[in-house]
């Protein structure tokens, strides 16, 4: 590479001097006390837990889906959802996160023995333990990941997002925000040298199926992490520990979990999963092959589906909103069925491709009324409606109603809740 | 109360009515699967948990301190401290959260029978129930709780505190920083209606001591929070489950926990630990009684004490500083004892009265070294040396290596670690 290049190689000196620095020690784990209480009381003390009257949990179908996968098809072993409903800022506890996953469990991962690699179009391969990613500059990001097929009403979970008992959860549970911490892919690219024709990376992962994809190497020198910490602890063993690639505001199968491997290529590798289901429709009506960002979105988690008013008063409503656009720049909320809007409140610091906090007053007055929100990105897209979204797609509402075969990624229609007069609130999409 | 003061008045109407209002029911637990997977498998997917390879976790003293407590002397039961030198971002994990305790165990609170009254000096008492209090506007913030003993060279913890193989946990442990979701005290204390001559508050827990405090009202009206919420699920036992009084940036004995009861009156009351021990020393050298802000401090939490360095070549020096007085402007790291000092770079976005995390590149040359940080806050305020502090308090350093009977509180000296020539990082505080 170019001297410029060679300039930027200042924290590390090459993949065989790495190899051989060992590990800093962490001093987690000892135990001062003088006197000892009895054992459970001892486990409570190093690592807390949450009350036994909390039972929020992640729920989902846990199977092979289709029933009946195609050889080479796409298949979701399990799908479990953040109770989006019960959340209370803008994090999501890492022991709730939303997990789509290939794999039944988690693979086991010894961090000692983990490595990741970067390899291909590179001047030089470069391998690192945990520990010497952790000796690299570190950045810390809000971001939220998200499935692409989260809250779509077509496919198998359509049924169940179609509900009229459905919840937040149901509808919008497939996506989740935490705190990231890592390394700046950016970096590690740099510090390997790329060379003339990289345009793309493959980003593999550690688990028996090898889960990988490719990503515009424009993506990966923006804003992509090398992800180790999670909310401030190790990222958890579902959600990729001890190593995710983070892509903020794409498809959710980008963010490989248990990262093992990054190959700097010069086209895209046609892997299962990004050259067919995952492409997908935007709002102004183009598609593409690779397409990977996800619209705007935002959901009313409290008056929620399945949550029931006591009575007639004051009621904040409150949600969430986010954009793989970048900034949420605003979200109203109507109380009748989308004839008027206000603006709701955005709870400050608003991130970057991360979950945003809305709150507004309502007084409900005991009569039926359908709430809903539609926020606004950085880009100025404003969220559709479902019939809006059809029209959009040349379908109309039946298909929303009939359709069980395909899903319709980065469907971002306007979620209404309604409240029938005994303060029950049902889903109102369809 | 005036007429302005009943126009803020627009939430709620009154106790009374509020009293009747039922619960909100959360939609958790459900499992919609198919194939129910082994049991362990199946609670995992419910509710995750870390790597059986991590095992950062608190650590402290268990039992009575002093030995021998006087009857209304203070004691502290137990205290917990966070491995800040394993955090990732700023967050602490809820797992990990530091706990300073009078009682050996949270008390086992149902929410569904918890209460929070608000009386004394206001027009209408009031009572909410923890649903009641999610129906009101939330606010989400983050900020750091701390022990006013936290980081004391005298006094029982001081001796583990300067031992030289102290780690980040031992000399900082008792503060840690969370994303915290309440209702705005101010709120409730105007929805009551505030009577004249009303100017201090006496917070209530509701574990067997009844731990109270007294906070002027001035405070209150400020930024104090009345959480249900931390890093996104609910307030954790050891850390008040189901409410916890938030006091921004004040020592962490106004943070009540298991909070019951919020009385407005017309002076402080002269509770234990506030009219002994807490009372402090600042900079300036003002002290007084229910003198509560903490100062302003940092600390290098990688390298720090109980790590060892690989060998020469790159290390980021990253840390975490915080400010009672508001937002950490700048924080410099000197690699030569204190000769020199280099801005580090400050983790975007930074909060007010937050951790706040910093990085600065280092080359470790193989020699011996000592590398520490210091903080400036909004307020221009400079972190001192232990000397400095010393001097302002009229102590020479012998005292801080000799006294073992009294905490000096707030001790916000500068924490050198020294790097030795095998790559051991030790304390050199004294």
């Amino acid at each position: 590479m170019d001297s410029k290049q060679s300039r930027r190689r200042q924290f590390l000196k090459n993949g065989a001097a790495l190899a051989g620095l060992a590990a800093i020690p962490s001093a987690g784990g000892r135990i001062l006390g003088a006197e000892t209480p009895e054992p459970s009381s001892k486990d409570l003390h190093a690592y807390g837990e949450r009350s036994r009257f909390e039972n929020s949990s992640r729920t989902g179908t846990i199977g092979l889906w289709p029933p009946n996968p195609p050889p080479q098809g796409s298949r979701m072993d399990y799908g479990l959802r953040t109770p989006l409903q019960d959340q209370a800022g803008i994090l999501t506890p890492p022991a709730l996160h939303f997990v789509v996953s290939h794999s039944i469990d988690p693979p086991d991962i010894d961090p000692q023995e983990h490595r990741l690699l970067i390899h291909g179009l590179v001047d030089h391969p470069l391998v690192f333990t945990l520990e010497e990613l952790k000796r690299l500059p570190r950045v810390t990001r809000v971001h939220f990941v998200e499935c692409h097929g989260n809250s779509a009403p077509t496919g198998p979970t359509g049924v169940a997002r179609k509900a009229p008992g459905a919840t937040a959860q149901d509808t919008h549970g497939l996506t989740s925000c935490s705190e990231w911490t890592g390394v700046q892919l950016s970096l590690l690219l740099k510090e390997a040298g790329l060379q003339k024709g990289a345009s793309w990376i493959v980003a593999e992962g550690a688990e028996p199926e090898r889960h990988s994809k490719s990503i515009p190497l424009e993506k990966a020198l923006d804003d992509c992490l090398v992800a180790y910490g999670q909310n401030g602890e190790a990222v958890r063993p579902d959600q990729g520990y001890p190593l995710r690639l983070v892509v903020p505001g794409w498809q959710g199968i980008n963010n490989v979990k248990w990262l093992r491997r990054i190959k700097v290529v010069d086209e895209p590798y046609m892997a299962m999963r990004e050259s067919t289901k995952y492409p997908s429709l935007r709002l102004d009506g183009k598609s593409r092959w690779f397409e990977s960002e996800m619209g705007l979105k935002s959901v009313i988690t409290r008056p929620s589906g399945g949550q029931r008013l006591a009575g007639p008063g004051f009621y904040e409503i409150t949600g969430l909103a986010w954009s793989g656009g970048g900034f949420i720049r605003r979200v109203e909320v109507s109380v009748d069925g989308g004839r008027t809007w206000q603006d709701a409140q955005l709870q400050e610091p608003v991130h970057r491709k991360a979950h945003t906090r809305f709150g507004m007053g309502w007084t409900w007055d005991g009569e039926e009324a359908v709430l809903q929100s539609r926020s606004t990105d950085e880009q100025g897209e404003v969220q559709p409606t479902l019939a809006e979204l059809g029209k959009l797609w040349g379908v109309n509402l039946d298909y929303f109603q009939s359709n069980s075969t395909a899903v319709m990624g980065n469907t971002n229609a306007i979620q209404p809740w309604k409240i029938t007069r005994d303060g029950s609130v049902l889903n109102a999409l369809v």
